[in-house]
């Protein structure tokens, strides 16, 4: 898997130089606290994903401008204005490792300086002048907020569908990653079934990732997680792991869970739930399906002109299953 | 004063119900819980002041197509969003008579309905295709974010200028008002001197709204308010009639000023604290303030067309001086 990730870097250093470059350059507001807070979350290590999907799309449809990399911005000022809203609402107090916004600024701060950057998104989605993309971000805005929403709503729900799970997770992260690539896609110029192939492997890509992400709340340390394994759990946040657990496993063992599900368990306890998740194929089932998820963005793939792009594509799919933070 | 509302309402009444039609119609979130929290606030008796200027702009620069009910929303929507984080922000109870949007709801949910109010304005701007209102439309969001910050670090801080004031006041309430006025312009397609107008216009009306506003937390009764007068003083948030009092009054009433504020003081503090503003010319000064940037929007109009919406847009520069709410 390090190879995969040293190979992916390799291949994309000069994007992700200057998308890090744009980034920087059109976090530009008048006030100098806005720059604090919003450069706290911008610049602490992500990984770039979306905008460096923006960017493989675009050039791998023929695009060759560089205003791609403004545009790529929009994407992770949209994923920072929506991080920072989430810690505020979930009441998080890390982050990638760090303290999260609200806890070192406020969480007024950090509200309005959410609306800062989704605002500042839709401006550089203004400057692409192209109706289709705007409608594009604007729309993924509303589905994230309303993914967000019926998460929230479904907290210390843990009677929650796959199918439900399947809605949260496509708003809250496959539609971003989609309209990543949709919008690549649409800034070459590509023909509708070429901006398609790109949604859908977008999409894909997204389910696949959310549910890579919602396994490693299980099978991480603290360390390589930047915070305590189980927090879903603690939260009472049912992710696909237990939602296919609390489907198939034993009476004692659902009756546990659910018992330790949104309360502040002791390790023994998180190691108990987790040896239960896994004996019951909660983690098998989840590995599969987003395997599933995976040979589907390598489908939609295939409707994609052949090319660097294309293979560094494909290697991003894969490597999504494997990832550790 | 109740007369020329009278007047006022009469002339603009069918415009306000396809003002009101639109809004509902458009208002459409996937999920029931976000039309309740997001219907709370905007059907709750608000004027429609900012969708009805964008209209008569519209109309008196020669537009005649009913899509700008839509387009005017998309004010009414930001103006929501923003109110429903503002009193997150603040911890405000009451909004309008009600209780706030968060005391019913929840922060969270509260946070997340206004992200999705902010996108639905952005989605409704992209509907017009116009690269120059979609950029208005983010620019304001930009800017009342900005805003918003700035008012809040100033809070408990008794000495700022009016320099300062006036740079909040514009930032979180005028520019709204001038992007109301200049959309309604631009989707007329009116030439670049009409435009200018429209948004000085806005502008000032904007200025002149919001010190009209903070005038009667200092005059008017809760029944009027729809929440206890004082509120300003009460969170130690300096507006124009306490900026002033605190530049020209006495030493005894200044420190008398500046110990109660950002306290929770009984009625007879707040009716010292009245007098003094009202002898210091606290009122009269932030009165004149008002009336002056009521005649530059008068002036702003002479660049208009006449017609009988030139002579509305008139009559409502009149009333932001005179309202009670």
């Amino acid at each position: 898997m390090g190879d995969l990730k040293a190979k992916i870097v390799a291949a994309v250093a000069k994007d992700l130089e200057k998308i890090e470059g744009r980034l920087e350059a059109n976090l530009t507001p008048e006030l100098a606290l806005v720059r604090e807070i919003g450069g706290h979350i911008l610049f602490s290590g992500g990984k770039r994903l979306r905008p460096l999907l923006c960017v493989l799309l675009y050039r791998s449809l023929g695009g060759r401008d560089a205003f791609v990399y403004d545009v790529a911005g929009i994407f992770e000022f949209l994923h920072a204005a929506t991080l920072i809203h989430d810690d505020v609402v979930d009441e998080a107090l890390r982050r990638r490792g760090k303290a999260a916004a609200h806890t070192l600024f406020g969480a007024a701060e950090a509200v309005l300086t959410g609306d800062f950057l989704l605002a500042r998104s839709l401006n550089l989605a203004a400057r692409t002048k192209n109706p289709e993309i705007i409608a594009t971000i604007a729309r993924i805005t509303e589905d994230m907020a309303q993914g967000e929403i019926e998460q929230l709503r479904n907290k210390g729900n843990l009677g929650i569908s796959e199918a439900s799970y399947d809605r949260v997770i496509e708003r809250k992260t496959a539609v971003l990653i989609a309209g990543a690539c949709k919008t690549g896609a649409l800034l070459a110029g590509a023909g509708e079934g070429a901006v398609e192939a790109a949604t859908r492997y977008g999409r894909e890509l997204g389910m696949a990732f959310q549910m890579a992400d919602d396994l490693l709340d299980y099978t991480e340390d603290e360390k390589t997680l930047g915070k305590k394994p189980g927090a879903d759990l603690r939260e009472g946040k049912a992710t696909l792991p237990l939602i296919h657990t609390l489907a198939s496993g034993d009476a004692p063992l659902c009756a546990f869970l659910k018992r330790i599900a949104g309360t502040d368990f002791t390790e023994a306890d998180f190691l108990r739930a987790r040896e239960g998740v896994i004996g019951a194929g909660g983690l098998d089932w989840t590995l599969k399906r987003a395997k599933r998820h995976v040979q589907e963005a390598c489908l939609a793939l295939d409707n994609l002109p052949g090319g660097e792009e294309r293979e560094i594509l494909a290697l991003l799919a894969e490597y999504a299953l494997g990832r550790r933070h």
